[in-house]
């Protein structure tokens, strides 16, 4: 038996499958025809001493495939990564050992912790297709994880990737369940933490959905892409840090699911609750405070989903030995002015700066949140006094200048230079602001890629408005999408209800 | 707004993704920037009155697609037909209603025929996306569908496409639930009983997993690619007809799901129930004999399966009209001697032509199901005498070339160039044949796609062999393909069970 039968020349394809390794053969191939590879097959290709597994694309037509040749997508390239003109041979796999496990579970078996794990290694090794992961992940959704299980996931999920050790200091954390337009609290939490002498190395992600993330709205003011030692070296130095997480492999499995969840759009408490405390307990964290907004158009819409997320949080944070603090909060509107990445980071500098007009809501959810991690740090009481003190002081603002200068520097967010006011289309006092709607015009002006695009938002829930007043301008970095973000304003005329007096 | 802002020219990308319509753009064109469209992003894609919703790959590199043109998966531009030179509108689309319909089916609801309809008519409209049907699939395995349901979603599969109608007249049909290499009993059984005057408009498959389906093996003797109404005049001129059902658009959503199980390999009881019934329904059929061979690598391994199987088909066939005889069967071994496409036609020839070497157990299976089917059609008891009478005499052979011949003409099978035989490695009495195993030689010497390849099973269990003896010969069309198919037969010394008497 010859093996150069099965080989292919390797090539790059340069096609993005969003980390799904997929390749590209042609249907005339010799492999294809002797191994009766279909589309969608799985097949394994191992060049030198790497492999991968890969979902197979068959390439019928075109002139940029031959048919000694193989194509690569991004995420099959980087994982073999081939040498100039080398060659691939090209297998049937085994089947992963992940897979039965995971037809036991929609069959209805509760798995072990052990049994998570080896989905979780699999999934890593690049082992299971994009469908293997929708199978699970519906299969955990809707009620499929008991909270036994809930804990085996989110242990199995941590164990996965690194965990930073901080030794025997106490290490706070904090996480907002999010759908709340400009809801950036992190920074300011992180500015008044810090200046109270508490450690908070604070992880945050990139915007998945929403028009800015954390890691977003941080990088407009400085780099937040540091590596593990670079960012121990800040906390070290300053107790805290806010940086982007997607390089640092805490709980790096989160990312494979979440892909899959996203177009899915399943809401599920389980793999949520695994998602947040698995990250915590990786990033050494020991007390955390969660902050759940609550709202018709945020991502928790009921106080009884609050209710049923929180016990299922506390109860897998006892497991792992995690303390936790659950803050319900108002999630009927968006926060502060600014949406988008460098909007959000004017206000954030307002609060510090402790500038006359500072966002008050911004600022008052700022300092609950600081308040219930000092009082978690400290000793119950004395945290609301201290953390307006170490605000209204300015220590906060010399701690977060400081953090900024240690991640590698501060810049001061800019403007975008076209912006156009959209006006009340009639007279009342504005009843609700649908946060969905306002993020997609966000979105569509180029928020998060255009850091400097977004949505300031001019009025709030509550306030009277004439027909003609500002109620919020748009922003954008070229003429063309802030055309696409107004014209899809004009479309929504329900984004702000405004109702005349009875 | 110009819409032009949003459109890109559309190429055919030549690329095979198995009826998933994909889009592949480049990360630098203006749509993806403006839009903020990432890696598996769902895109609407309008173009002249058609439009189609495909997943997006995005191409990061090489110089096959510029910036200003958008390259289509075979099917995505089968679904929009561009002319040439044809710009595409890209949006984001709505969100299908079936998506929450599924959604509501993971988090537990039960759904009704309506309901189901809707998940058929966005599936068929391709407005699903393949994580989409990956998740109904997974919320239907498993127990996941009760018997209403089972029910609902039969008659929406039949709903979604074309059904027969045969007017007043009795319709026959049959079905085996598949697994047994060889078992290729329906051309003798449709023989048979259109030989003795019944109706049966037999619609087969081509093989998904196995080395021959019924389709693959008729085409070695006859055109099976008939539209429906040259089969009907097939059907009505002779009786009955074996045609492939690919391209009828009988239960045409059935061919959207198999694509998605394979992969996941989910045996759920309640999907092949739906997916068997309906299209006998489609085809128009009043009463059917279905055969479920039971053992350890079949496809239903136990008793118990085979009982928890029939039932549900029972019970969904009295919903839906449908008269119904089960037959358990033995499924420990191959059927016949052949396992690929011509060397099955052979089995079938010499069983239907009474030769002095026809397979026993072929025969003794066809003449069993035709006896039901004659019962079923005429009156209980009389069957087995007039299936035997009709196979004898020859009659049921001159009604087998009959249809051959209107379906196309009849073309004897040849034999394959390149044959080598494989022996007994010890002596003793062979105690088991693993059906998944030869089924795989088979494969990997190239059948179905090369119809004369395959293998000739010399040995059943039960029998004594000598050290040397012959085994099986495997056939190829090529000597690589035999190469690699006795490579693999070599490697897996446990394929035959040859135990020394005690």
């Amino acid at each position: 038996m010859n093996d150069r039968d099965h080989s292919l020349r390797l090539l790059p394809a340069g096609i993005d499958t969003y980390s799904h390794p997929v390749v590209y053969m042609h249907a005339d191939c010799h492999v294809c025809q002797a191994e009766g590879f279909q589309a969608l097959t799985r097949v394994r290709i191992d060049c030198g001493k790497k492999w991968v597994i890969a979902t197979l694309n068959v390439v019928t037509g075109g002139d940029w495939l031959s048919t000694d040749a193989a194509a690569l997508s991004n995420a099959a390239w980087d994982a073999l990564q081939p040498a100039e003109e080398a060659w691939g041979q090209f297998s049937h796999p085994d089947p992963p050992a992940a897979a039965s496990i995971i037809r036991a579970k929609v069959y209805g078996e509760s798995l072990s912790e052990g049994q998570f794990g080896t989905i979780m290694k699999d999934a890593l090794a690049r082992r299971l297709s994009d469908l293997d992961l929708a199978a699970f992940v519906t299969a955990c959704a809707g009620g499929g994880l008991d909270i036994a299980e809930n804990i085996g996931l989110t242990r199995a999920m941590q164990a996965a990737g690194e965990t930073l050790d901080w030794g025997d200091r106490l290490v706070l954390d904090k996480h907002c369940v999010g759908g709340l337009p400009g809801n950036r609290t992190t920074p300011i939490v992180v500015a008044i933490v810090t200046a109270a002498g508490h450690l908070i190395p604070k992880i945050s992600s990139r915007a998945i959905t929403s028009p800015a993330g954390t890691a977003d709205t941080m990088e407009v003011m400085t780099p937040v892409a540091l590596d593990i030692p670079a960012m121990r070296r800040v906390v070290e130095t300053h107790g805290g840090c806010v940086v982007w997480g997607g390089g640092l492999q805490l709980s790096p499995v989160d990312d494979l699911l979440i892909r899959i969840e996203r177009p899915l759009d399943f809401d599920s408490d389980g793999q949520l609750v695994a998602s947040v405390l698995s990250k915590k307990a990786a990033a050494g964290a020991k007390r955390v405070v969660i902050d759940i907004p609550v709202g018709p158009t945020a991502k928790v819409r009921s106080q009884a989903a609050a209710a049923a997320l929180s016990s299922r949080l506390e109860a897998v944070s006892v497991a792992i030995g995690l303390e936790l603090t659950i803050q319900i909060s108002d999630g009927s509107q968006p926060v502060g002015q600014g949406i988008g990445p460098a909007l959000e980071a004017i206000d954030i500098l307002k609060v510090l700066r402790c500038a006359p007009g500072a966002p008050a809501d911004l600022r008052d959810r700022a300092l609950t949140l600081a308040r219930l991690l000092l009082d978690m740090g400290g000793g119950a009481g004395v945290g609301l006094n201290k953390a307006k003190d170490l605000l209204d002081s300015g220590a906060a603002e010399r701690s977060f200048m400081e953090i900024c200068e240690a991640q590698g520097g501060f810049s001061e967010p800019k403007v975008a230079p076209h912006r156009i006011m959209i006006v009340a289309s009639r007279s009342g006092i504005i009843t609700a602001i649908d946060n969905r709607r306002i993020a997609r015009v966000a979105k569509l002006a180029g928020a998060p890629q255009r850091a400097r695009a977004g949505v300031l938002l001019l009025t709030h829930s509550g306030d009277w408005v004439q027909r003609g007043d500002p109620l919020f301008e748009i922003h954008a970095e070229t003429p063309g999408e802030l055309d696409y973000a107004r014209a899809y304003a004009a479309s929504q005329p329900a984004m702000f209800r405004i109702e005349e007096p009875t």
